[in-house]
Protein backbone atom coordinates (compact mmCIF):
# COMPACT_ATOMS: atom_id res chain seq x y z
CA UNK A 1 0.00 0.00 0.00
CA UNK A 2 1.42 3.43 -0.87
CA UNK A 3 -0.36 6.50 0.36
CA UNK A 4 -0.27 9.50 -2.14
CA UNK A 5 -0.32 11.98 0.61
CA UNK A 6 2.61 12.35 2.28
CA UNK A 7 0.72 13.99 5.46
CA UNK A 8 -1.31 10.86 6.04
CA UNK A 9 1.85 8.88 5.50
CA UNK A 10 3.87 10.93 8.26
CA UNK A 11 1.12 10.67 11.12
CA UNK A 12 0.69 6.54 10.53
CA UNK A 13 4.26 6.42 10.28
CA UNK A 14 4.81 8.51 13.60
CA UNK A 15 1.82 6.40 15.85
CA UNK A 16 4.15 2.58 15.34
CA UNK A 17 5.77 1.76 18.32
CA UNK A 18 8.53 0.63 15.52
CA UNK A 19 9.42 3.83 14.56
CA UNK A 20 12.69 5.94 16.17
CA UNK A 21 11.51 9.74 16.01
CA UNK A 22 14.24 11.68 17.40
CA UNK A 23 16.77 9.65 15.66
CA UNK A 24 19.76 11.73 16.85
CA UNK A 25 19.23 11.95 20.14
CA UNK A 26 20.33 8.13 20.17
CA UNK A 27 23.92 8.91 18.58
CA UNK A 28 26.17 6.86 19.58
CA UNK A 29 23.69 4.90 22.24
CA UNK A 30 21.57 3.00 20.02
CA UNK A 31 22.33 0.13 22.39
CA UNK A 32 20.29 1.70 24.96
CA UNK A 33 17.36 2.22 22.93
CA UNK A 34 17.20 -1.98 22.51
CA UNK A 35 18.26 -2.30 25.88
CA UNK A 36 21.01 -4.66 25.38
CA UNK A 37 24.91 -4.64 23.76
CA UNK A 38 23.97 -6.61 21.09
CA UNK A 39 25.50 -5.73 17.36
CA UNK A 40 23.44 -3.65 15.68
CA UNK A 41 23.13 -3.94 11.74
CA UNK A 42 20.95 -1.62 9.73
CA UNK A 43 19.68 -1.20 5.93
CA UNK A 44 19.39 1.73 4.11
CA UNK A 45 16.63 1.63 1.69
CA UNK A 46 14.50 -1.35 3.52
CA UNK A 47 11.48 -0.72 0.71
CA UNK A 48 8.99 -2.84 2.00
CA UNK A 49 10.69 -4.69 4.45
CA UNK A 50 10.50 -8.03 3.94
CA UNK A 51 14.37 -8.34 3.81
CA UNK A 52 15.17 -6.91 7.41
CA UNK A 53 11.79 -8.53 9.00
CA UNK A 54 13.21 -11.78 8.17
CA UNK A 55 16.68 -11.07 9.20
CA UNK A 56 14.99 -9.89 12.94
CA UNK A 57 13.11 -13.06 13.16
CA UNK A 58 16.01 -15.30 12.40
CA UNK A 59 18.39 -13.79 14.57
CA UNK A 60 16.57 -12.49 17.80
CA UNK A 61 20.73 -11.45 19.53
CA UNK A 62 21.28 -9.11 16.52
CA UNK A 63 19.26 -5.88 16.56
CA UNK A 64 18.36 -4.26 13.27
CA UNK A 65 17.24 -0.89 12.28
CA UNK A 66 15.87 -0.49 8.80
CA UNK A 67 16.06 2.84 6.77
CA UNK A 68 13.75 4.40 4.29
CA UNK A 69 13.09 7.89 2.92
CA UNK A 70 9.89 7.69 1.22
CA UNK A 71 7.32 8.02 3.96
CA UNK A 72 4.66 6.58 1.39
CA UNK A 73 6.71 3.22 1.17
CA UNK A 74 7.50 3.03 4.75
CA UNK A 75 3.67 3.03 5.80
CA UNK A 76 2.97 -0.26 4.20
CA UNK A 77 6.34 -1.69 6.81
CA UNK A 78 4.24 -0.46 9.54
CA UNK A 79 1.09 -1.54 8.79
CA UNK A 80 2.81 -5.25 8.05
CA UNK A 81 4.44 -4.88 11.46
CA UNK A 82 1.07 -3.87 13.50
CA UNK A 83 0.82 -8.29 13.67
CA UNK A 84 4.67 -8.75 14.77
CA UNK A 85 6.18 -8.68 17.72
CA UNK A 86 9.83 -8.42 17.45
CA UNK A 87 12.01 -6.44 19.87
CA UNK A 88 15.24 -6.12 18.09
CA UNK A 89 13.96 -4.51 15.48
CA UNK A 90 13.38 -0.42 14.76
CA UNK A 91 12.53 1.80 11.45
CA UNK A 92 13.56 5.29 10.52
CA UNK A 93 12.32 7.34 8.40
CA UNK A 94 15.81 9.05 6.67
CA UNK A 95 17.66 10.10 4.21
CA UNK A 96 20.52 7.97 3.74
CA UNK A 97 22.57 11.29 3.22
CA UNK A 98 22.09 12.08 7.13
CA UNK A 99 22.90 9.21 7.99
CA UNK A 100 26.20 9.99 9.88
CA UNK A 101 24.28 12.76 12.14
CA UNK A 102 22.33 9.95 13.70
CA UNK A 103 24.66 6.88 14.05
CA UNK A 104 28.60 6.69 15.47
CA UNK A 105 30.76 3.88 16.45
CA UNK A 106 27.98 1.40 16.62
CA UNK A 107 27.05 -0.27 13.28
CA UNK A 108 28.20 -3.60 12.59
CA UNK A 109 26.55 -4.25 9.04
CA UNK A 110 25.21 -2.16 6.64
CA UNK A 111 22.60 -4.28 3.73
CA UNK A 112 22.53 -2.56 0.76
CA UNK A 113 20.14 -4.51 -1.01
CA UNK A 114 18.42 -3.26 -4.73
CA UNK A 115 19.62 0.21 -4.30
CA UNK A 116 18.57 2.53 -6.48
CA UNK A 117 22.07 2.45 -9.27
CA UNK A 118 21.55 5.92 -10.13
CA UNK A 119 22.75 5.26 -13.74
CA UNK A 120 23.54 8.82 -15.19
CA UNK A 121 27.15 10.32 -14.38
CA UNK A 122 25.56 13.53 -12.64
CA UNK A 123 23.98 11.67 -10.06
CA UNK A 124 26.91 9.18 -9.56
CA UNK A 125 27.61 10.50 -5.80
CA UNK A 126 24.07 9.25 -5.00
CA UNK A 127 24.73 5.71 -5.28
CA UNK A 128 24.85 4.34 -1.32
CA UNK A 129 28.44 2.82 -2.62
CA UNK A 130 30.00 6.27 -3.66
CA UNK A 131 32.89 7.23 -1.61
CA UNK A 132 30.34 10.87 -0.25
CA UNK A 133 28.61 7.36 1.18
CA UNK A 134 31.40 5.34 1.75
CA UNK A 135 33.57 8.07 4.11
CA UNK A 136 29.80 8.73 5.94
CA UNK A 137 29.90 4.34 6.77
CA UNK A 138 33.66 4.92 7.86
CA UNK A 139 32.11 7.01 11.16
CA UNK A 140 29.14 4.83 11.60
CA UNK A 141 30.98 1.32 11.84
CA UNK A 142 31.83 -0.16 15.30
CA UNK A 143 35.20 -1.56 15.28
CA UNK A 144 35.39 -3.65 12.04
CA UNK A 145 32.45 -3.20 9.35
CA UNK A 146 30.46 -5.08 6.62
CA UNK A 147 28.86 -3.98 4.00
CA UNK A 148 26.73 -6.66 2.18
CA UNK A 149 24.78 -6.02 -0.79
CA UNK A 150 22.52 -7.36 -3.34
CA UNK A 151 21.76 -5.86 -6.65
CA UNK A 152 20.72 -6.97 -10.13
CA UNK A 153 22.14 -3.48 -11.57
CA UNK A 154 25.20 -4.65 -13.72
CA UNK A 155 26.29 -1.37 -13.78
CA UNK A 156 25.97 -0.46 -9.89
CA UNK A 157 27.33 -3.95 -9.28
CA UNK A 158 30.91 -3.07 -11.25
CA UNK A 159 30.83 0.86 -9.46
CA UNK A 160 30.55 -0.57 -6.69
CA UNK A 161 33.23 -3.27 -6.41
CA UNK A 162 35.39 -0.80 -8.00
CA UNK A 163 34.85 1.89 -4.69
CA UNK A 164 34.87 -0.71 -2.51
CA UNK A 165 38.00 -2.14 -3.42
CA UNK A 166 39.28 1.39 -3.76
CA UNK A 167 38.37 2.57 -0.24
CA UNK A 168 40.41 0.41 1.34
CA UNK A 169 37.41 -2.73 2.06
CA UNK A 170 38.47 -6.40 2.30
CA UNK A 171 35.65 -8.33 -0.97
CA UNK A 172 34.96 -11.36 1.49
CA UNK A 173 32.87 -12.76 -1.10
CA UNK A 174 31.17 -12.46 -4.49
CA UNK A 175 28.80 -14.43 -6.62
CA UNK A 176 27.58 -12.93 -10.08
CA UNK A 177 25.17 -15.00 -9.87
CA UNK A 178 23.68 -15.70 -6.59
CA UNK A 179 20.67 -17.94 -7.91
CA UNK A 180 23.13 -20.17 -9.47
CA UNK A 181 24.38 -21.83 -6.53
CA UNK A 182 21.49 -20.68 -3.72
CA UNK A 183 22.56 -20.32 -0.40
CA UNK A 184 19.98 -21.85 1.72
CA UNK A 185 20.15 -18.94 4.65
CA UNK A 186 19.13 -16.21 1.26
CA UNK A 187 16.52 -13.93 2.54
CA UNK A 188 15.29 -12.49 -1.04
CA UNK A 189 13.83 -8.85 -0.90
CA UNK A 190 10.75 -8.10 -2.47
CA UNK A 191 12.40 -7.04 -6.02
CA UNK A 192 14.72 -9.82 -6.14
CA UNK A 193 11.57 -12.07 -6.18
CA UNK A 194 9.98 -10.73 -8.98
CA UNK A 195 14.06 -10.17 -10.78
CA UNK A 196 15.19 -14.02 -9.78
CA UNK A 197 12.09 -15.19 -11.23
CA UNK A 198 12.74 -13.94 -14.63
CA UNK A 199 16.03 -15.84 -14.78
CA UNK A 200 18.31 -12.43 -14.44
CA UNK A 201 21.25 -12.47 -12.47
CA UNK A 202 21.62 -10.84 -9.29
CA UNK A 203 25.03 -9.90 -7.72
CA UNK A 204 26.25 -10.17 -4.31
CA UNK A 205 28.93 -9.17 -2.14
CA UNK A 206 30.34 -9.13 1.44
CA UNK A 207 32.73 -6.42 2.26
CA UNK A 208 34.88 -5.75 5.30
CA UNK A 209 36.26 -2.78 6.16
CA UNK A 210 39.15 -3.15 8.69
CA UNK A 211 39.60 -0.69 11.25
CA UNK A 212 43.27 1.03 11.04
CA UNK A 213 44.53 0.66 14.25
CA UNK A 214 46.95 4.16 15.48
CA UNK A 215 49.92 2.64 15.87
CA UNK A 216 51.44 5.05 19.42
CA UNK A 217 55.13 3.54 19.66
CA UNK B 1 47.02 -27.70 -36.09
CA UNK B 2 47.81 -29.58 -33.05
CA UNK B 3 50.70 -32.32 -32.92
CA UNK B 4 50.38 -35.24 -31.07
CA UNK B 5 54.17 -35.74 -31.04
CA UNK B 6 55.97 -33.33 -28.56
CA UNK B 7 59.39 -34.17 -29.83
CA UNK B 8 58.44 -33.12 -33.42
CA UNK B 9 56.16 -30.02 -31.97
CA UNK B 10 59.29 -28.96 -29.99
CA UNK B 11 61.53 -29.44 -32.74
CA UNK B 12 59.26 -27.13 -35.17
CA UNK B 13 59.24 -24.61 -32.56
CA UNK B 14 62.67 -24.48 -31.88
CA UNK B 15 63.51 -23.35 -35.31
CA UNK B 16 61.48 -20.29 -35.45
CA UNK B 17 63.26 -17.06 -34.87
CA UNK B 18 60.00 -15.92 -32.34
CA UNK B 19 60.77 -17.52 -30.07
CA UNK B 20 63.18 -17.29 -27.26
CA UNK B 21 64.82 -20.71 -26.54
CA UNK B 22 67.66 -19.75 -23.54
CA UNK B 23 64.65 -17.74 -21.28
CA UNK B 24 66.58 -17.46 -18.17
CA UNK B 25 69.88 -15.96 -19.92
CA UNK B 26 67.68 -12.83 -20.00
CA UNK B 27 66.71 -12.48 -16.63
CA UNK B 28 66.29 -9.09 -16.10
CA UNK B 29 67.78 -7.79 -19.57
CA UNK B 30 64.83 -8.44 -22.37
CA UNK B 31 65.06 -5.24 -23.38
CA UNK B 32 68.53 -6.15 -25.02
CA UNK B 33 66.52 -8.65 -26.78
CA UNK B 34 64.47 -6.16 -28.40
CA UNK B 35 66.78 -3.72 -28.37
CA UNK B 36 64.93 -0.74 -27.55
CA UNK B 37 63.56 0.40 -24.02
CA UNK B 38 60.00 0.12 -24.75
CA UNK B 39 58.06 -1.25 -22.21
CA UNK B 40 57.44 -5.23 -22.47
CA UNK B 41 53.65 -6.80 -22.14
CA UNK B 42 52.91 -10.85 -21.81
CA UNK B 43 50.24 -13.08 -22.14
CA UNK B 44 50.39 -16.08 -20.12
CA UNK B 45 48.75 -18.55 -22.04
CA UNK B 46 49.17 -17.55 -25.13
CA UNK B 47 47.22 -20.33 -26.72
CA UNK B 48 46.80 -20.00 -30.87
CA UNK B 49 48.08 -16.60 -30.58
CA UNK B 50 45.38 -14.33 -32.08
CA UNK B 51 45.03 -11.79 -29.50
CA UNK B 52 49.26 -11.17 -29.11
CA UNK B 53 49.79 -11.07 -32.37
CA UNK B 54 47.27 -8.72 -33.13
CA UNK B 55 48.53 -6.46 -30.02
CA UNK B 56 51.94 -6.51 -31.45
CA UNK B 57 50.41 -5.49 -34.76
CA UNK B 58 48.98 -2.75 -33.24
CA UNK B 59 51.23 -1.13 -31.13
CA UNK B 60 54.40 -1.24 -32.66
CA UNK B 61 55.99 0.83 -29.74
CA UNK B 62 55.39 -2.05 -26.99
CA UNK B 63 56.85 -5.63 -26.63
CA UNK B 64 54.95 -8.46 -26.59
CA UNK B 65 56.54 -12.21 -25.03
CA UNK B 66 53.46 -14.47 -25.35
CA UNK B 67 53.82 -17.95 -22.85
CA UNK B 68 52.48 -20.88 -23.59
CA UNK B 69 52.87 -24.17 -21.74
CA UNK B 70 52.16 -26.37 -24.53
CA UNK B 71 54.58 -27.29 -26.94
CA UNK B 72 51.79 -28.52 -29.47
CA UNK B 73 49.57 -25.75 -29.05
CA UNK B 74 52.46 -23.25 -29.74
CA UNK B 75 53.45 -25.15 -33.47
CA UNK B 76 49.92 -23.66 -34.61
CA UNK B 77 51.89 -20.18 -33.27
CA UNK B 78 54.89 -20.35 -35.27
CA UNK B 79 52.85 -21.68 -38.47
CA UNK B 80 50.80 -18.58 -37.97
CA UNK B 81 53.75 -16.60 -37.69
CA UNK B 82 55.97 -17.52 -40.60
CA UNK B 83 53.85 -15.20 -42.63
CA UNK B 84 54.06 -12.34 -40.34
CA UNK B 85 57.30 -9.51 -39.66
CA UNK B 86 57.16 -8.57 -36.16
CA UNK B 87 60.19 -7.03 -34.79
CA UNK B 88 57.76 -6.43 -31.22
CA UNK B 89 56.90 -9.70 -30.37
CA UNK B 90 58.70 -12.89 -29.05
CA UNK B 91 57.34 -16.24 -27.88
CA UNK B 92 58.48 -18.25 -25.24
CA UNK B 93 57.39 -22.57 -24.39
CA UNK B 94 57.19 -21.95 -20.51
CA UNK B 95 54.92 -23.11 -17.66
CA UNK B 96 53.76 -20.48 -15.70
CA UNK B 97 55.32 -21.54 -12.40
CA UNK B 98 58.67 -20.76 -13.71
CA UNK B 99 57.93 -16.83 -14.36
CA UNK B 100 59.40 -15.73 -11.79
CA UNK B 101 62.54 -17.44 -12.67
CA UNK B 102 62.69 -15.53 -16.00
CA UNK B 103 61.76 -12.25 -15.53
CA UNK B 104 62.78 -9.38 -12.97
CA UNK B 105 61.55 -5.94 -12.56
CA UNK B 106 60.89 -5.53 -16.38
CA UNK B 107 56.85 -6.25 -16.82
CA UNK B 108 53.87 -3.58 -17.32
CA UNK B 109 51.37 -5.90 -18.10
CA UNK B 110 50.64 -9.05 -17.81
CA UNK B 111 47.12 -10.65 -19.88
CA UNK B 112 45.60 -13.35 -18.87
CA UNK B 113 42.82 -14.68 -21.23
CA UNK B 114 40.43 -17.73 -20.59
CA UNK B 115 43.01 -19.39 -18.33
CA UNK B 116 42.35 -22.25 -17.18
CA UNK B 117 39.36 -21.88 -14.19
CA UNK B 118 40.95 -25.37 -12.18
CA UNK B 119 37.54 -25.51 -10.72
CA UNK B 120 38.32 -27.82 -8.18
CA UNK B 121 39.21 -26.50 -4.25
CA UNK B 122 42.43 -29.11 -4.39
CA UNK B 123 43.78 -27.61 -7.82
CA UNK B 124 43.11 -23.92 -6.39
CA UNK B 125 46.75 -22.93 -6.75
CA UNK B 126 47.15 -23.39 -10.10
CA UNK B 127 44.99 -21.09 -11.05
CA UNK B 128 46.89 -17.72 -12.51
CA UNK B 129 45.38 -15.42 -10.11
CA UNK B 130 45.95 -17.83 -6.58
CA UNK B 131 47.97 -15.82 -4.14
CA UNK B 132 51.03 -18.71 -5.28
CA UNK B 133 51.38 -16.30 -9.01
CA UNK B 134 50.13 -13.09 -7.39
CA UNK B 135 53.54 -13.33 -5.53
CA UNK B 136 55.42 -14.28 -8.34
CA UNK B 137 53.97 -11.41 -10.50
CA UNK B 138 54.98 -9.03 -7.78
CA UNK B 139 58.85 -9.88 -8.50
CA UNK B 140 57.90 -8.96 -12.70
CA UNK B 141 56.68 -5.70 -12.44
CA UNK B 142 59.06 -2.87 -13.22
CA UNK B 143 57.55 0.31 -11.23
CA UNK B 144 53.55 -0.09 -11.34
CA UNK B 145 52.27 -3.78 -12.85
CA UNK B 146 48.85 -4.24 -14.29
CA UNK B 147 47.23 -7.82 -15.12
CA UNK B 148 44.42 -7.42 -17.73
CA UNK B 149 42.00 -10.34 -17.54
CA UNK B 150 39.43 -11.92 -19.44
CA UNK B 151 37.27 -14.82 -18.99
CA UNK B 152 34.13 -16.35 -19.66
CA UNK B 153 34.38 -18.63 -15.94
CA UNK B 154 32.09 -16.90 -13.65
CA UNK B 155 33.61 -18.64 -10.69
CA UNK B 156 37.24 -17.99 -11.85
CA UNK B 157 35.97 -13.91 -12.48
CA UNK B 158 34.65 -14.27 -8.91
CA UNK B 159 37.89 -15.36 -7.11
CA UNK B 160 40.19 -13.18 -9.25
CA UNK B 161 37.97 -10.48 -7.70
CA UNK B 162 38.68 -11.05 -4.28
CA UNK B 163 42.60 -12.55 -4.42
CA UNK B 164 43.16 -9.24 -6.55
CA UNK B 165 41.42 -7.16 -3.80
CA UNK B 166 43.39 -8.92 -1.16
CA UNK B 167 46.58 -8.71 -2.71
CA UNK B 168 46.59 -4.87 -2.65
CA UNK B 169 45.57 -4.70 -6.09
CA UNK B 170 43.20 -1.59 -7.03
CA UNK B 171 40.41 -2.51 -9.23
CA UNK B 172 40.21 0.17 -12.17
CA UNK B 173 37.86 -1.26 -14.54
CA UNK B 174 35.52 -4.18 -14.71
CA UNK B 175 32.71 -5.49 -17.17
CA UNK B 176 30.36 -8.28 -15.96
CA UNK B 177 29.40 -8.58 -19.37
CA UNK B 178 31.89 -7.14 -22.01
CA UNK B 179 30.08 -7.42 -24.94
CA UNK B 180 26.94 -5.09 -23.66
CA UNK B 181 29.12 -2.00 -24.39
CA UNK B 182 32.08 -3.62 -26.82
CA UNK B 183 34.87 -0.99 -26.61
CA UNK B 184 36.32 -0.66 -30.46
CA UNK B 185 39.92 -1.63 -28.69
CA UNK B 186 39.00 -5.18 -27.56
CA UNK B 187 40.97 -8.21 -29.52
CA UNK B 188 38.83 -11.29 -29.07
CA UNK B 189 41.16 -14.51 -28.52
CA UNK B 190 39.95 -17.45 -30.48
CA UNK B 191 38.10 -18.60 -27.39
CA UNK B 192 36.01 -15.38 -27.19
CA UNK B 193 34.55 -15.53 -30.19
CA UNK B 194 33.48 -18.27 -30.12
CA UNK B 195 31.72 -18.17 -26.39
CA UNK B 196 30.72 -13.99 -27.35
CA UNK B 197 28.40 -15.35 -30.41
CA UNK B 198 26.34 -17.78 -28.09
CA UNK B 199 25.63 -14.56 -25.73
CA UNK B 200 27.52 -16.05 -23.03
CA UNK B 201 29.08 -12.99 -20.98
CA UNK B 202 32.69 -12.25 -20.95
CA UNK B 203 34.06 -10.87 -17.84
CA UNK B 204 37.28 -8.27 -17.90
CA UNK B 205 39.21 -6.36 -15.57
CA UNK B 206 41.91 -4.40 -15.78
CA UNK B 207 43.72 -4.37 -12.02
CA UNK B 208 46.92 -2.06 -10.77
CA UNK B 209 49.42 -3.40 -8.29
CA UNK B 210 51.18 0.14 -7.26
CA UNK B 211 55.02 -0.75 -6.31
CA UNK B 212 55.03 0.21 -2.61
CA UNK B 213 58.01 3.06 -2.20
CA UNK B 214 60.20 2.41 1.22
CA UNK B 215 59.51 5.85 3.13
CA UNK B 216 63.64 6.93 4.67
CA UNK B 217 62.58 9.94 6.15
Amino acid sequence: MRLRNIKDASSIIMKSPYVISNCESYKGKFNELFKNNNIIQIEIGMGKGDFIIEKARQNPNINFIGIEKYATVLVSVVKKLEAINLNNLKIMHLDALMIDEVFHNEIDTIYLNFSDPWPKKRHINRRLTSPVFLTKYDCLFKNNGQIEMKTDNQNLFEYSLVTLNQNDYVLEEISLNLYNDLPISNIPTEYEKKFSAKGMPIYKLKALKIRQTIDTK
